[in-house]
């Protein structure tokens, strides 16, 4: 059994709900990572290398309800921290809690999701 | 760029459609393998070494109609291929098409399913 890990308070006060390490399933991070325009924002995500990136930073050709429906599911599912700084909403990979529960999967999707980029020209 | 795999004929001439190697989309795969009673029958699959099962060996607990749309979903995703013989639908993981595109991507999966059951119990 995995302890699970504390969820940070941010410093605003206002916090996000998210799931412990323990309460992350593999089908809400599949489903999650079904998504284009969700797999697109993971993929930017892993190529910051650890840094946050606020929601605003990501050009995502939606409206502003339907681009924080595709993060809120992305946080619910256990793939992406956010916590406010201010008046942002800074995302971050959650690597080190997947890499935990399921070895080298997020690794594998991201390198899939670029062999068919590159192959679909995308 | 990917040599599109010709789809066997079928001997009884009764031919489900399948998706080419070429056309096989990630978004597709994951989704297909996001929900748990599908997930469940591709580690049947994969638990039986490259041997098909048809459908009516997986024991689910849902209807036939329910049934036969997890299978169609994947096999419309290129996750699984679904030949006819005689009044059988048999089923065959598509385990080369799938690590040729997505090298390593559907072990993981498999792994991840399997820690995830000896995790909870499953």
């Amino acid at each position: 059994m995995t302890t699970p890990v504390p969820v940070p308070v941010s410093a605003g006060g206002r916090e996000l709900p998210h799931p412990r390490r323990a309460e992350i399933r593999l089908e809400n991070v599949l489903q999650a990572l079904a998504d284009p325009m969700r797999l697109g924002i993971v993929r930017e995500l892993a190529a910051a290398g650890g840094n946050e990136l606020s929601c605003s930073q990501f050009d995502l050709p939606v409206t502003k309800s339907t681009s924080t429906h595709h993060f809120r599911v992305l946080r619910e599912s256990g793939v992406v921290r956010q916590v406010y700084r201010g008046t942002a909403k800074l995302n971050g990979l959650r690597e080190d809690d997947l890499d935990a529960l399921f070895p080298g999967l997020l690794g594998r999707v991201l390198d899939a999701a670029t062999r068919q980029a590159d192959r679909l020209g995308g």
